[in-house]
């Protein structure tokens, strides 16, 4: 599917997030692993299963092109040999509409790696209740492991 | 804390979902890893960091007693050496009160392996839109790697 090789997790995730923000379709299935039972849950979202079936649920969340900025902040990160593990909050911002700012998600990413390199096996976001944004934001990243 | 031993993380999930039917605390606590950097994201809830945190948080839950029998269903497991991943449907059902069930729950589980065995260290679980209740109820355990 896409000759990208993510020596690292982080990498994986980088290649993540900027393919969201950009809302590069190609970019953001780069990233996932080649394995029909990928799992990914959007906010408040079902849970989809299957490169087919991610694929087209980015699709659409990208067809209205891109709006907002994404950051992810207060990482824990738990590191295996084969699997990694990533908590964040996704901070959304719109470029000159500091009145409007979408709600945060938390994401659980989970990544594995392959033969070709990290790829994004499992990502879990779900909508951050308006208390958690203050916590998101009070401090940085954090490593587990 | 706790001298429960999990051979496996699937023993770890079972204990998991036993105390959490029952609502016993120590049992629940005895799943989890005995690290400060556990994460665990309830329902619409925001994420929780830290063995005090999490355990209060379920010490809430708990509170009312047990009330409803939960099971799992449509799990995707990925496994490494150190880290083991389940995606899967929580369905609660009120014993007796068939017109009255809960939401299911969408959940990612992540376990550690310890010294003291598999602990959880990651449970993020996101409420199931309507949608999701069938398809969880269609089929059986599914074991990607």
């Amino acid at each position: 599917m896409s000759g990208k090789i993510f020596p690292t997790a982080q990498d994986a995730e980088n290649a993540f997030y900027e393919a969201l923000e950009r809302c590069d379709l190609e970019g953001m299935m780069a990233v996932w692993a080649e394995d029909e039972e990928v799992v990914c849950v959007h906010p408040a979202g079902s849970r989809i299963s299957g490169q087919d079936q991610v694929r087209e649920s980015w699709a659409k969340i990208f067809a209205g092109g891109p709006r907002a900025r994404v950051r992810t902040e207060q990482q824990v990160a738990i590191s295996g040999m084969m699997l990694a593990v990533h908590s964040v909050f996704e901070v959304f911002t719109l470029p000159g509409k500091p009145e409007t700012q979408p709600a945060p998600a938390i994401a659980t990413n989970v990544y594995l790696r392959t033969a070709a390199g990290w790829r994004m096996i499992v990502h879990h976001a779900s909508p951050a209740p308006a208390q958690a944004q203050a916590a998101a934001r009070e401090s940085g990243p954090k490593i587990l492991h």
